[in-house]
């Protein structure tokens, strides 16, 4: 069986909490959300403010994109950093975004407040290495057909190296059935928070790859104990540059949080 | 693409309710549980009785129990029918058990309230048309890897023989991770609810195979809208004769019907 | 651990030969084909007088089939059986047909030389029993997704009861590529030698969905330690009413078997 | 549907064959072997002389190896690297070993004849770019659950920034059997040599992770058109430091080899 130390319940009974401004992860609900990538300036400031007056606590958007084909818009790279940067100016609200390649750390660290690792990027292990060696938390995703102890030792890979700020992030695995792009693995929230100490974020968006099907799975995650969700918003869906068929409208995202608010105290404040 | 007839919501909006004495599956939440298989006459009746105190609507319990070996105890036969009759005498309660032989059906039907069509059965087309030909309500569960068309086309052999009171029931699909025994598929709940109109009731004991995982999964469940669940409970779990491992004591079934309670209105009465 | 007690090679170490006619199934090599479905009589007769004459030894053809729709046409039934004893007087060829519903077992046996066991009914244990207690070979599909272990413990339901003749088919598992149907398991063919001592044939026509990968994938199941190949012709796929996709030309079957010639001296006779 | 540009063979009709040395990759049957890690000088020079005398054309062995925890052995480094350059000098063969991290492609490049990308890293767009921008040849692993549409797409982008050198790399799948490591993919074989005109080489060891399972399994792979095989081989894999459970001794793969010969005319001179 494999050694889990710092990532351990075992060895951590009480929960981590990762403070960031106002917001508390791993402590009653936190809400992330944002376009899949930054597409213009005018379109993540809208979406930012939107987002803020909503009761979102976190915006994500990538500004570098990985892409299973080459040809694929992949981000509008340090642009995309610089427009984030204005959002949170405006919106008030920090940003995650994704690293995508060890040598932009740097870049990034000085940009945004958390750094996402994608669910392809997992298994990078010199990459999990130098995450462990800076101070920014770190959102780590399940990889695509990851197991859980797999997960874990991602997780372990990045603490093992000192920096104890993990936000594990489940996603959706691989499976058989080609009506959802992802199977949400709800098994794996309750598992992981009795495994873990480290705080859990749902991401119905990839977890399901259907605008349907995000908000009774965001649901569905909370209820399962999940410490927050994070959504794909586009103000347009239909017009995104990606993961357009899994993006919520600004109205939908609003739904969805009135819904919350009626079923989680720690939201209706 | 499949023709869905009998079975889809497109071709009858509203949502189909199977009235069984004072329950309605379909509307509100419905709760079933009981062991995995019947051991004997006194274990089920106090099991039952306990049940029902409880506010359990339904009884499950194997007499004719599909095994991977032939080696393994598969239920009490006939015996085992009669035993879920008295305790549906003492307790109130009717009784759902499964079919495994198509040359079992007027047996099964003489005693049981609800037929149960197994996983392993899903794809046994002989089956299910005969179901069709009778007036009991088919709890149908989702086969070990079928795709939810398929599942949608099972439902149909059985609607397109007549018997249109059948229930779904989500039960986990077979996937990598050995650390449960089967991933519970959540879309699948939004899913399914969007493209039928039949009551879809959630099985957290099979679709994770780990006990201290069936609350947090049965939460999930019913809020992403599955109308009801369905749950092992052994009086002494670890003497089961089958599935010990994923059954509830009536301490912990009690435990989960109070926390339903407290966000279910339909429960509290 | 699983008790494999008369399915194991451990107790039984020499391999199972099961002779019918001048066939012998698991000693060489042992080609089965014809169409998916018996469809019309000139259609089967023309087929199998050809296949004899390509050096085929056994003719397949179903009469009864499980289709995952209630509404696609399941075959001719009796008039099936039929047009297969009559394919047999011509072509000389024995026949394997599939086996629906436990209650047809008498009508099978009365016609048929082997019967199959397909892969959606291989956990129908009721119907594993009733094939214990006949004589007739009975060709045992892994299920769609079948551990090893369950089944070899399908084929022990078998033999507990007595019949000894089981004859195990890969026929490819279901994963998560959308580019083949299925994914043939090749792992599967001499992990089963090894387990086993039952002859084992490989179905690269289910097992990959598309027809110019069978032949590459049945001379991989030969050169893996299969014992023979189960592959569907059609004289004109393009027509067939089930599984037109996989299915060889008689033409392309010659060249199978020309080729399987060149590297199989078994048989080049 | 995705555009395939370099890598199709649409518009490459022509097999690519790459040279190294007296090798040609892509034209006959390349045979690569060696450690999983290289652990200790002596070992590795042993190993590659051996090697070389039973006809094997490439040597493997990891210096960089991705461990799933923080806490396994992950290779020599550089150290491994000069062993490996020696057992080069000493053997005569060329060598293939592992990028693990994309600010190592300089040393790997220095030392190295082939690079290999892992599973790990089939999904790690910035290091492939930069494989794009050398002229080694490169070594592309199919990721742990790719689709062969992600895994062609992964070679496209090594080709697009420049690099044609690509050598795709087939070890299996991950699925549901807890009996096998992974599932190899013996459809992917004639697929990819379909869908692209790269040379492509099996993995039995990876493919498997069972030693009894190799041999057939390599002769699967060749009979089904792979352009060669890589096979994990070590003195005393009782001893091993990673991956004994799938490393055949050298007597095993002398073994092999004689096999091969018998059926591959290639191998025979």
């Amino acid at each position: 069986m494999p050694h889990y130390k710092l990532v351990s319940r075992d060895n951590h009974p009480q929960n981590t909490v990762i403070k960031l401004g106002k917001t508390q992860i791993g402590k009653g609900i936190t809400i992330i959300a944002g376009p899949c990538a930054v597409e213009d300036r005018e379109t993540m400031l809208k979406t930012a403010t939107a987002l803020s007056a909503l009761g979102v606590h976190i915006l994500r958007g990538g500004a570098y994109k990985p892409r299973t084909s080459p040809y694929s818009f992949d981000g509008l790279g340090k642009e995309g950093l610089n427009i984030l940067a204005e959002a949170r100016k405006y919106s008030g609200l920090p940003f995650v975004t994704e690293l995508t390649d060890v040598r932009h750390i740097d870049l990034l660290c000085a940009y945004a407040d958390i750094i996402q690792v994608g669910s392809r990027n997992m298994h990078n292990f010199s990459l999990l290495k130098e995450l462990g060696r800076i101070d920014h938390p770190v959102l780590l995703k399940r990889g695509l057909s990851a197991t859980l102890e797999e997960w874990l030792l991602a997780a372990e890979y990045i603490m093992a190296e000192g920096n104890q700020n993990v936000i594990l992030c489940e996603r959706g695995i691989r499976s058989f059935d080609p009506y959802t792009r992802n199977t949400f693995d709800i098994n794996a929230i309750p598992a992981m928070k009795n495994l873990s100490h480290l705080p859990l974020i749902a991401d119905p968006s990839h977890g399901t790859g259907r605008r349907e099907l995000v908000a009774p799975v965001a649901r569905a995650a909370l209820a399962a104990g999940a410490d927050g969700i994070m959504v794909e918003v586009h103000p347009q869906p239909a017009q995104a540059l990606s993961d357009g068929q899994q993006s919520l409208t600004l109205e939908e995202m609003a739904q969805i949080i009135a819904q919350l608010k009626s079923v989680t105290p720690q939201l209706a404040g």
